[in-house]
Parts: structure tokens; C-alpha cells; sequence
């Protein structure tokens, strides 16, 4: 059996391992058009940044390693041009050398992954303006930087990488403005989750400008400038274009292969395309997404590994193991905090008509009295019919990606929010609480669903009328530091004895710092004979930081 | 309504707590002859090391803030000492003033706790000679230490609580000796997982005496000695008994409640006891493990809180709400170490009869490329009939409980080593790689069930006779730098062109470093006519480690 795999990096390097761990004899060609293999994507914002400071950690394997371990017939610096599927052939070209020549395939492997999007502005293609998708964009923006004087970037994109960069860039030292047409960071994650984090990226020194178009890009001198919509213009020593990527599907169309709707190359579970003698792998193909059905591209390496694993079993054995779909968990590093989410964000559930409740808590990363705990917060996102768990964003500066793991596997296993209470963490002081994060985000979410707890969102404050009453239930001296506009006070612990200061025949919407004692008194009123009584779901913490935000944003529109 | 709760730290605090919330106008009693409530116990080893220095951070609440918050009559200092089932009423005696009464109940809930072992042995009552269970002995310990000059201390009985408290007096410059009547300390724990840690007590200068009972104690002017089977004696300024609890059931017998076959209290899934006016709640109670089925006694914070939880919904709701009992997940910090465990070790499953495979990996906590990845292990016992998750044991410096969280989480699902390999975590650089150890360990498991993969564990090497061949397919240096005694070397890289040198007639045990070089060298032999190859499972890291404490115990016999 010959096996040839088109791309070297995640999904094509695990496929050809595992064939060979599978399939001792059989003969496995890979192709790669750039000088490396297997190297580690994800890091290469951090080598950029210094924080990663020996190039070769960057590379998993090299070319000659692979052949040796694993008896793979590697092919760098060489690309593949077309794709015969009638014949099954594939043709290459040396790009050193010009050198065309055609090979034959009896089972072909695409992994061509993604190529960044580079919007036809004016000015885009001048130096300065880089790209981060591989070793050679690296070693370019490393070159750069050591060889001219840069001392202000510009991030345009506030996706993953973009942020990433961000933080990279300052950590050199160099002034940094992340540029974003959106209203928020972070496509994937819901408003209020990335408020948080867009206010840390301001105290930490990044300029940030959301709502922002960037229409071009001019040389003065030796600088670059951006050009925004709104006709400023921001210096700029070296920029970031951290934009998206799109699926390389350019031989999957010559082959004649089936693209889906999300314009990737379509396969069934098997990771088999249109052609059963062609299978793909990684971020050029799309899957239905486990939880709306929809078909999606992920451009993640954690998924596109585990494509790789079952695409070789099923060379080998026949097509048996199956994949399930991602549910895109992602997460990144911002600095001191971090900020991660899975499954589908409540925007990308309202968008596609999926029924959903939103609840947010914050929890300590551990026990509070141990030293060291970190206030989290968790989003979650569940049906209201059953409480399956639809989506999480977790954002803190501890254990975030614990909890995140955790919640990613009940939504992967189509899990409730029951599943989330009865998760039994390890627990001594240093790692967690006796009731951990996700427990307490199981146990909200429950009373929700069995109307214990009513709860509205801080979008809804600001569209609350005159028949409302906002109650705070804190202390005193919390009040006074700070509340939301025309709320009443009256702290927890006094409410039984001041009942008769609520009024009866309105609305109430009680909030207190973090949602448990606005809670607390919520049970308290409903039981005490008023009837329309909700919580601030994530209490004052996280209205706080969403009106600010949308304050700020509202001010620099006027300005 | 009038609920009676006695005993007001974990479980019975959150119940109380529960049950006000969903019912405003219940009655509630709490009683507990301590003076605190609801105190954080599991805090009490950190608090006598100073790593918490507040002894205010221990009281989540106050037998004040409770009433004041919850509209709970709290009864601190004042015991239980009878319960009259059938009139319905308990008997109390307030311990300060000596003043006894009865109190009626409608329904009466347990949360008693269990008391700490404290064997007849010789000595045992005097002076210097502490437990660790409540807040006031940590006073005492506290006291005694300020107090004394206390240089020296023992430990006896190398259990969670042992190992915190041997961790807490070393940071406080005391000398610590651990004596532990077992051939390994934490005993939930299987020996090759247990012997990692023990060498890293030794290493922080910890006297560690494993398989040594203690015969008793005597007073040698300030000092105690403690006295070892063996005749010999060990100076101590003082000692802390940590040897083990058992379920406080003074009050269930009394009330002439059921026990079960664990001798503690037996509940149904509702909580509820034989009587169906009385439930109970925590350490006391026994539940069948959700393993093996057999009756267990959890003596954990976590599943405490869970049950008390469920206790109060079904006294206010009506029987509904299920308990499905603990999968013991639990967890220490052991100075730089980390170490857990849910599930049954492999001890247990063999001690039950319950088939099953072991599999152990290492796995760096994140990418390797970027700094501060630790190496962790992990240990998966599954069922060899379809893959059922039964135990899993991690070890490391970082990154541990947020993979032993993942495993128990599927191992309480009744999920399998293919859930494992489905994980969706989170991966960017610093939290994890694009294959989480958690991941490693499912694909492992997935390759020794699906017989791609066998595998042989420490303890064979020992029994290997002079017809197996043992091979080392490391590289030179590391096998010159240690190796497993008798075996032959062909680094992994020249197996295909040294195939003439491996007889075809023998088995072979197959080792390299962690497991992984030695898996590939199988797949070459197995599939180039080799008939019986075996791979070491964890590699020469878990052996070396392994083999090296069971060396020392034989030395120590010897001495």
C-alpha cells in the first residue's frame, strides 16, 4: 500500500506516524512545500516574544528524524500542484530546483491547513506587514525586528494570535496598538466575558481600538502608517495582520473534491472526502458541529491531531473509528489573565436560533483561606429544556484552564448542568474548594432551570423603566464604593426585618457583588409573598466591567 | 417544619444552609459540641505550618453570621447525647453549663463526622500527643509548639493528613520523621506511584520508616520517645497521630439506626437513613462505591457538602434528589509533588477481584517548547473487557489536579479510556499540548485494549528469567547512564537494521525512558515476525524509581 500526504505539520505528520506505527511495509510519501516539519504552530508567537529562546525547541521533528524513526519518504521545500484522482497521481514541484515530476498514490492524505487572510487594502503588501502562520513569517518578523528599530506595532485583529502577539510584542518592550472592527476582542466569546479582558489589555499598556476598520496602510519615511476608517492614522514600526485564515482548498478543487457549506473541504466521520481514496485532515477541512449541526472549519492543532490519529486507523483498518466533531475549545494567555471558551458562545446560539440561559458566577481558583486563591469567572451557557450544556468562557488568572477542561468534557459528552454538580474534583486547599468552580456553576444553573432562582443579565439593566426597583442587597460600605444608578439599598442580613420597605406590586431586580447573596435574599422575598423578583446574574463585578466598557465605547464614538 | 440538624461543619452546615434557602419558614436546630461551625478543617495542617497565618480565615462562618444570615438557631458547646426515635425528640446537654434538655424534631438529620483512631497503645494519652480533626487541636498543637522548643517531631501514620502535617512542621524548621506501619505511605495509592513520592520526602530530608509499627510512647525528661516494634526509640518533642478515623455512630446506634457492612450509617440514595424521619449526611455515613458496589465510608469535604446538598431537597421536596456516591477523588500536595487519586487503585481491584488493566504514561504538563513544563505521571487501571475507566493515580510537579479532575470525572461517568481520548481540552502553549496527557494516557489504553500494544509492568522485570531478553532501545548515553540490570541495547533508531541480532525464539521485554520509543520499537518487531514482545509499561523512569524503594526496603530489612 502507498500512502501520500499532502502537508507536514499537525494532521499530516500525526497521519504519517501513526500509519507507520499501524503499518510497518507500507510505503508513506510526504510532502511539505515549506522547509519544516511537525514544528509547533502554536509557539511561534512566543519564540517572536523571547519567551521561547532556542529556535530548534520550536521543531517536534525535523525531516531527517521523521525518515529515521519512522521510515517516511519526507519531501520539504516541495510543493504539490495538482491532483489526478482518476489516475491517482499527484504532481510536485521542487521549489529549490523547478523540478516537476508526477507520483502515484494508492490512498491520498490532504493536510494543506489554512492560509492567513490578507484583505486587499492598499498599501498591504509593503514590507513591515507580516503574517504569523509559519516558521518562515518567524524567522522574518525575528529578522526584522533585531534589524530595524521597532519600537511601535500594530496588532490588526483581536483574535487569539492577534492577542498573543500583542502580549509578545510587549513584553520586548514595543509599544502596541491592536486594531479591531469588531465591537469586542475575541470573536468566539460573549461581550461581557471579553470586556473583562479588554480592560486588563488597556491597564496592562496595549492602546486598543475596537469598532475600527483599518482602510490602508502608507510609508512615511522609515515608518508605516495605518490608516483607519475614521481617517486617523496610527504610526506604526511593523504590523500584524491577525485577521483569520481561510481552508487551503485550492487541490482539494482541482481534484474535484466536494467542498460543504463553510467552504471546506467536506468529509464524513471517517475523515473521508467525496473520493474514497482521499481522506483530509486539519484546519482545510469542515465538520458538522456537535452541537448546532451546522458545518464548521476548526482551526485548532488538538482536533486536527486526533483527525490524524483516526484517519490512519482507518486507512489501516478500514473505516471504523470515527470522529465526533469539535466543539473548539480554545484558550489564551492575555497577560495575567486567561481567558478560554467551548462549545457555542450565547451570540453564536441567539444567531442560529438555539434556545439558551445564560448564567455567570465567579468562584476562588482555590480554597479562600489558603494564600494565593484568584477570583474566576464562569459563563455558562445550558438548553432550557433539559440543561444540556451548550457553551463555557471561563476568564481569571488561576485554573482557568482546569475548569475550562472540565466543562469542555460534559458539553463534548453532550452532559447537563446536573453533570457539572456531581463532578468530584480533587480537593485540598492549595487546588480547589470543597465545592469546586464548576460544581457552584452546576449548582446555579440547577436552580435556575427548576425556578428557584430567577435571574436577568446587565444588558437588561440599562433597559430597565421606572417601574423597576433595583435593589442592593451589600453592605454599606460596598454601596458606597460603588452601585448601579438609581438602585435602593439594603443589605442581605436585613432584609427579613425590612420587608416592608419593598415595595409589593413592582418588579425587582436585586444584585449584590458576585450573585450568591442577591440569591439568598431572592429566596427570601419570593417566599415572602413578592412575585416578580430576579437576580443580577454575575452581580455587580460583571455589570461593572460591561457598563464600563460600554460607556467607553459609547465615548469614543462621540469623540 | 422543624428540622434538627446535629453536627455543623461540612455537611451538616450545608444543609442547614440548603434548607433555609428553600424553605423560609422551617424551623431549624443545628447542634455541635465544638465551639466552631462550619470551620475550613481541611485548612487546620496549613494553618499549624503558618502557611495561613489568620486563624480568622479558618471560619467560613460564624455560629453569629449563621443565625444572623441563615434565621438558624446555632447551639454551639452543646452535644447530642441521645436520640428517642420514636417520640421523636434528642437529648442535649450544653456543655459549659452542664444543662440538659430535649428538643422535639420533625425530621432530624446526622452529620456527626468521624473521630480520629487512637490505639491502646502504651503511652498514648500523654502529653505532646495530638490529632489533627478540629480547630481546638490545632490550638493545642499551636500552643504547644509556641510553648515548647519543639525541634523534633513524629508523625505516625502516612496518610493525607500525615503527609500535610509532616510538609507543615518542615516549613516551620521542626524535624520530621514519618513512621508508617505499611510498605508505602498513602495508601489508596498503588506502590510504584506511592514510591516517587516517598523518595521526594527523603530527598527533602523527611526520616521516612515505612513497614515500622509504633509500640508506644514514653516520657524521658522533656522528651518523648517513640517507641518502634523493632526495640529501637525515636526522639520526639512531639507527635502527631494520624493513623486514620472511623465514623462517629454513638447517636445512629442509640437511635437504633441501621449500620452497614462498612459499620457506618447506612442511607439510601435520598440520604435517608432506616429511619425515614432521620437522614444523614458526611463521614459517618456508608454508601456503595459506584465501582464496586461494595459499602464505603468517604471521609472527603467535597462529597460531604454534595450530600448535604441533596439531603435538604429531599427533606424539603420529597425524595428525589439521588446521591450516587463517591468515586473517592483526593488529593495532596507533598512539598513541590502533587499527588491524587480517584477511583479504585489497582491494590483494590485486585483485593475485589475486579479484572482489569494498568497502563502508565508520563506527559509533560504543557508544551514542551514552552518553559516550565514539568513531567507528570499518570497511572489508568481499565476494564480489559470494554475499556471502563476504573482508577486513575497522577503525579507531578504542575498541571496534576487538573488532570485528575478530567479522569475522575469519566471514571464517575462510567466512561472509558476511548472518552479519554476524545477530551477536547484547552490547548495553547502554556496550559497544555495539542495531545493532553490526558489524551496520552486514553490512546495508550486504546492500544493495549485493541492488542496493538503489549505491555508488561515493574514488577515482571523482577520475575523475568534467564529465557527473556531484555532490550533497551534508548541511546547509548542513556543506557550508560543507568539501565535495567541484564538488558541488551539497540537504540530504537537501528532496530530495522539490526533485526538479525534479536533472537526470534525468546520473548522480549522491551524498555526506553517513558514508554513511548519502546511502543514504536514493538510495532517494528511485531510486525517483522517477532511473535512475543512485551513494552514496559512507564518505562525505565517508573522501574528506576520503583525498583530503587523496593532495594532500599530490603536493605532496611537487612539492617
Amino acid at each position: 500500500m502507498k500512502y501520500v500526504i499532502i502537508g507536514a505539520v499537525a494532521g499530516g505528520a500525526t497521519t504519517a506516524a501513526r500509519l507507520r506505527r499501524m503499518d510497518e511495509h507500507a510505503e508513506i510519501v510526504i510532502f511539505e512545500k515549506g522547509k519544516y516539519i511537525s514544528y509547533a504552530n502554536c509557539g511561534l508567537p512566543y519564540y517572536i516574544g523571547d519567551v521561547i529562546k532556542d529556535r530548534n525547541k520550536l521543531f517536534v521533528q525535523t525531516a531527517t528524524s521523521f525518515t529515521q524513526r519512522f521510515k517516511v519518504d519526507v519531501r520539504i521545500g516541495t510543493e504539490v500542484t495538482d491532483i489526478n484522482a482518476e489516475q491517482k497521481t499527484i504532481t510536485a514541484i521542487q521549489l529549490e530546483t523547478g523540478k516537476t515530476y508526477q507520483e502515484s498514490y494508492d490512498k491520498l492524505v490532504l493536510s494543506p491547513g489554512a492560509f492567513p487572510v490578507r484583505p486587499p487594502l492598499p498599501g498591504i503588501n509593503m514590507e513591515g506587514i507580516f503574517t504569523v502562520r509559519n516558521v518562515a513569517d518567524t524567522d522574518y518578523i525575528k529578522n526584522y525586528i533585531s534589524q530595524f528599530n521597532v519600537k511601535k506595532a500594530v496588532v490588526v485583529g483581536a483574535g487569539f494570535i492577534g492577542l498573543e502577539m500583542a502580549e509578545n510584542f510587549h513584553e520586548l518592550g514595543i509599544d502596541v496598538t491592536v486594531v479591531e472592527m469588531g465591537d469586542q476582542i475575541l470573536a468566539p466569546v460573549d461581550f461581557p466575558i471579553a470586556a473583562i479582558a479588554q480592560q486588563h489589555l488597556r491597564d496592562k499598556g496595549i492602546h486598543l481600538y475596537l469598532n475600527t476598520a483599518v482602510e490602508g496602510f502608507i510609508k512615511t519615511d522609515a515608518r508605516l502608517k495605518v490608516q483607519l476608517k475614521d481617517e486617523t492614522d496610527i504610526d506604526a514600526d511593523l504590523v500584524i495582520l491577525s485577521i483569520g485564515v481561510k481552508p487551503d482548498t485550492f487541490l482539494a478543487v482541482k481534484a474535484g473534491l466536494k467542498l460543504g457549506d463553510a467552504k471546506g473541504i467536506l468529509v464524513n466521520e471517517y475523515m473521508q472526502t467525496s473520493d474514497p481514496d482521499i481522506y483530509a485532515v486539519g484546519d482545510a477541512i469542515e465538520f458538522p458541529n456537535p452541537i448546532s449541526g451546522q458545518a464548521t472549519i476548526t482551526y485548532l492543532a488538538g482536533p486536527a491531531n486526533k483527525q490524524g490519529r483516526i484517519c490512519a486507523d482507518n486507512l489501516v483498518f478500514g473505516n471504523k473509528h470515527t470522529y465526533k466533531g469539535s466543539i473548539n475549545t480554545a484558550i489564551v494567555k492575555v497577560f495575567d489573565l486567561t481567558i478560554g471558551v467551548a462549545g457555542m458562545a450565547a451570540k453564536q446560539l441567539k444567531a442560529q436560533g438555539i434556545e439558551h440561559i445564560v448564567s455567570t458566577i465567579h468562584s476562588n481558583s482555590h480554597a479562600g483561606y489558603y494564600p494565593g486563591a484568584k477570583r474566576m469567572t464562569i459563563q455558562i451557557a445550558f438548553s432550557p429544556d433539559n440543561g444540556t450544556l451548550l457553551s463555557a468562557q471561563v476568564i481569571g488568572k488561576e485554573g482557568v484552564d482546569k475548569r475550562l477542561d472540565l466543562l469542555a468534557t460534559v458539553i463534548k459528552n453532550k452532559g447537563t448542568i446536573t453533570d457539572l454538580t456531581e463532578i468530584e474534583h480533587a480537593y485540598a486547599p492549595p487546588f480547589s474548594s470543597a465545592k469546586d468552580p464548576v460544581n457552584m456553576a452546576g449548582y446555579v444553573a440547577e436552580n435556575i432551570l427548576l425556578g428557584r432562582l430567577k435571574i436577568m443579565q446587565c444588558e437588561e439593566i440599562a433597559d430597565a423603566d421606572e417601574s423597576i426597583v433595583i435593589l442592593d442587597v451589600r453592605t454599606l460600605a460596598e454601596h458606597a464604593a460603588g452601585t448601579i444608578p438609581g438602585s435602593i439599598l439594603i443589605p442581605l442580613d436585613e432584609i427579613r426585618d425590612r420587608l416592608n420597605e419593598i415595595p409589593r406590586d413592582r418588579t425587582l431586580y436585586i444584585f449584590c457583588q458576585q450573585g450568591l447573596r442577591g440569591y439568598l435574599a431572592q429566596r427570601i422575598l419570593v417566599q415572602s409573598g413578592f412575585d416578580s423578583v430576579f437576580n443580577l446574574s454575575g452581580g455587580y463585578l460583571l455589570w461593572k466591567s460591561y457598563s464600563d466598557e460600554i460607556s467607553l465605547q459609547k465615548k469614543e464614538v462621540l469623540v
